[in-house]
């Protein structure tokens, strides 16, 4: 049987992967009493005047949603709030397994930016945070800004942030075995949507200067037609002296590749064309942009990809869990650039020095310490 | 220490009444290959295709909503959403451990009426059903109708139906040691809200004819100001001969009162206008409309109330757990009025003839079967 088919077997037979439990009995009248009326009514009224209580008395201080419209899941795309539940409901094991968090999946049956914003900030109360999940960009920037802007708990996105985070976490490491220094550093990242731009705007904030971007049609430039006003504002950061071309012609000295596009569009040729040690992170998915044996013959340095198959899995597992479970226990009213930054620096540090080498950048998944170690760098962050 | 302070330290030990869980193992690579990325991409792409799979893969088969706005809650009137979680996570409590089945508690954060009815048809797709709680007449009316027109998943408004079913259960049994018949009692009913009207609805469904609906100005009539669209609504199958005045008024020669209205507003006097033989429900909780001593020193055949310190307690608890359960397992699309009927003669038939007597018309709300017999009676009613 195949992966993909006992996956299938196995979803028939959980009906769902998570289901609510209570933490309350209620095997008798007075246990009734305690958990709902008449006693229930003690909490509620300390509610009612301090809105502020609700984190010491209901799930809010443990509890996020996990949001999406279906827009743009996995390699699936558009699917819908239906077809995305699976998706919504492994994150939400993943949180909980990983980091403790409940979890709640929530999958809107509406693609529309404002009544987005409108229903995740009416369902916000009984929530510690949201983690929106798989919308499409650029109504994703728009959707977590504004929301970052009204709501007075984290939200975070994590096709954007978690994998910038990770995505730095595995440059740290990699720049740790490299000569070169960060601000000389050409890198180029094929994809310019939800992930490739918060890659972008997270290795600025570290210190890398010189960014190209590039979407399917080649480089990311002045002058390109169908920018989204997202890709245009990227252009005030990204590719300062407005190279134009093709991917090809993107990579030609370039330094660093970090792919979140398309399965096979890096050739051997092109990271030859690549400065000497090049780092290629693959890592779209199930195919990467090159597999790591045809990058590694073709000079590359470092290589990792999004898969569990290949050394240097660069997936976002390690970073979300131990995110929230950190803003949680630590009451932070957002995620901030420092929080995503230590973070990332925490994922690195998780690999020994004395164990690092180019085919061991990343921590290991199912290490506990992974979300015990970035929720720390978290709180340690909160102003 | 009081129940109160007791309750209001297990809600600080809790810290939240339900958690989320997984029922998917991840523990090595492959259990997340299996749950989450790449097997995940299959109930996906089903459901994609037909929706109806959400109900084989996700969640959907098994877990509700219990929504609310905060807006009229328990005695406490419209404390908000952050004062109402305590309530839904009770809720929530009683869902799973009585029926069985997944709920998560949302409430919003808004009162608009469009607003509520927008936010819970675009967070639909991944539930199963919605229970509505604690919204205030009559908004909660038209929610429910624009919600149950446009969703194909049940919709259940609790404080209307909850409370109905219940009801007419205990008044099945008291009807069963009476010799009165139901078409010619007269039914005097205290409180013209939510639970109040819908009573009214399923008693005159159910065969009851004369019914007088009191609210706290007195009997409900043409010409009252004031009274809300519902409450017009009503006077075309209740109070026929529009009789006007007091509560007391009203009571004069009836068989039946049903209050779910204010503490202490029916005195003994009131009871010894009735007819003979009356039957007092006294459901204001936790200080009944008469107390259960009194009503009967003043001639009260039966005497119900919510509390479970009384004899005959009725309380919904005996109700919605089933409720949901049957029509999930049914897949219901709607609960209908055959349904409500059914779980109320489903409750009603749980105390057996031999046990039945004027203090036992209501099973135990801890027995097991309550939440199986009423689920069997919903699934044989679905159409």
């Amino acid at each position: 049987m195949t992966t993909n088919e006992k996956s299938l077997m196995l979803h028939e037979e959980w009906k769902g992967k998570i289901t609510t439990e209570s933490k309350a009995p209620v095997k008798s009248r007075e246990d009734l009493a305690l958990a709902y009326t008449p006693g229930v009514a003690e909490p509620c009224k300390i509610i009612a005047e301090d809105k502020e209580a609700a984190y010491k008395y209901t799930i809010k201080s443990n509890t996020i949603a996990v949001v999406s419209d279906g827009s743009a899941v996995l390699g699936l795309g558009n699917i819908g709030p239906y077809a995305a539940m699976p998706v919504m409901e492994g994150k939400a094991v993943l949180f909980k397994e990983f980091g403790g968090v409940n979890a709640v999946p929530i999958c809107l049956d509406t693609q529309d930016t404002e009544e987005i914003i409108k229903a995740v900030t009416y369902m916000a109360p009984g929530f510690g945070g949201i983690n929106l999940e798989d919308i499409s960009a650029p109504r994703c920037f728009e959707i977590e800004e504004r929301l970052k802007a009204t709501l007075d708990i984290p939200v975070f996105h994590d096709d954007q942030h978690g994998t910038a985070i990770v995505v730095l976490s595995a440059l740290i490491n990699a720049m740790k075995l490299s000569d070169k220094k960060i601000e000389e550093c050409k890198i180029v990242i094929s994809g310019a949507g939800a992930a490739g731009i918060a890659i972008c705007n997270l290795l600025l904030r570290y210190g890398f200067k010189k960014i190209i971007l590039c979407n399917s049609k080649g480089i990311v430039s002045k002058g390109c037609e169908r920018l989204n006003w997202m890709q245009e504002k990227m252009l005030e950061v990204t590719n300062l002296d407005n190279q134009t071309g093709s991917l090809a012609d993107a990579l030609v000295g370039a330094d660093i590749f970090i792919g979140v596009s398309a399965p096979g569009i890096v050739t051997a040729d092109m990271v030859k064309s690549m400065n000497d040690k090049p780092i290629i992170f693959a890592m779209a998915n199930p195919v990467p942009e090159i597999m790591p044996d045809v990058a590694k013959e073709a000079g590359a340095f470092i290589v990792g990809t999004g898969r569990s198959d290949f050394p240097n899995q660069i997936n976002n597992v390690v970073a979300f869990p131990g995110i929230f479970k950190g803003a949680l226990e630590g009451r932070a009213p957002q995620i901030t650039e420092d929080m995503k930054l230590a973070a990332a620096k925490a994922i690195a540090d998780l690999v020994p020095e004395s164990e690092l080498n180019p085919d061991n950048i990343m921590p290991e998944a199912f290490n506990p310490q992974v979300a015990i170690k970035v929720a720390e760098a978290v709180k340690a962050n909160i102003k």
